[in-house]
């Protein structure tokens, strides 16, 4: 095998080290988190560190980088407590990365990369209408990491909104016959094909 | 759209609940870690709740079950502060997955399933010889997460192992040339094809 030291690793070029070690962790779940400021300004950002928690009560965490890169999806959250996440499809790839750029505070990242709020009302957080796979979250916590400044914000999951109801008989949702996308590293977007559907497993 | 409530989710039996919200977070990232407890026992387990937290320090996250029902991996980690994460491709998915039955402490789940230990000089957990991407982790800290109980179990990684060196230009490392799998949901297994790969968003 090769191998390939933490000396070798500290050596490399920045962006060259953070695709390496980005991609090392495995393929990960990609969404849009859609928030609102306490000034009314939406904002939607994409977010591939998404992890889930538990079904009881149901729960999910994001990671959010350091607040002075990554500001403010972690404000809108902290002042207002709630947000939507919704799954991106092969279709709308393009627009959900463009979302990754640092506009401005003041700027509606939906008017900018060409997405289209849906607001219901209930949520005070804007949904992503192409998304087909929606759910709106409200903060339980935020826990800070101090290893590298970064944040696991933890939410209980609330409504749920699906384009199609495909559930399987077993509460399964089968996110490739949605198109859902999984991301690697920064930059790539994958589809996905089922292998196979194991029992739970006894010793 | 289909809407379903959170009352509606709590009505629902618990492994339909189970699948139907670890779904919803998306696609995840599974590999297998090795430990070693204090008394010598291996321990191998599958974990697909693995998170991305910085390239710089190269860091890497994994959700820990509540202890009383999942106590090995992180006592071992806790008593020895090493471990291993090893990818999980399409070939050995079946011995993976078994690695999450209850197993008794006593026993080295290297053997129960049917996977080879591999021991390096400077590691005191075991690599996971079938795998073709294997990384050794130094433990940073374990963050409780007190809205159910889980473990946020954070590591450096250290010495990282290819069994072949595909690397890109940029540092990505396409893991589908390597077969690394994705899961979905409790018992879902997914391969993946490749997209597209988009540039550093600017606005």
């Amino acid at each position: 095998m090769i191998t390939i030291s933490l000396e070798e690793i500290h050596s490399w070029e920045r962006f060259y080290r953070a695709n390496f070690i980005n991609c090392l962790s495995g393929f990960k779940s990609v969404s849009l988190i859609g928030t609102k400021s306490k000034e009314g300004v939406p904002n939607l950002a994409v977010f591939s560190n998404i992890v889930h928690l538990g079904a009881d009560p149901a729960l999910v965490g994001f990671i959010n980088r350091p607040k002075a890169a990554a500001p403010d999806t972690i404000r809108n959250i902290e002042d207002t407590a709630v947000y939507t996440i919704n799954h991106i499809h092969s279709e709308m790839i393009q627009q959900a990365h463009q979302t990754s750029a640092r506009y401005d505070s003041s700027v509606n990242e939906f008017d900018a990369v060409g997405l289209t709020m849906l607001w219901r009302n209930d949520c005070n957080a804007p949904f992503v209408t192409e998304s087909r796979i929606q759910y709106s979250v409200k903060l339980a916590n935020i826990i800070p990491i101090p290893a590298n400044e970064t944040w696991l914000v933890i939410g209980y999951i609330e409504s749920v909104y699906l384009a199609k109801d495909l559930r399987e008989k077993d509460g399964i949702l089968p996110l490739e016959k949605y198109g859902t996308v999984t991301s690697l590293g920064l930059s790539s977007y994958y589809e996905t094909k089922h292998i196979i559907n194991l029992p739970y497993a006894k010793p």
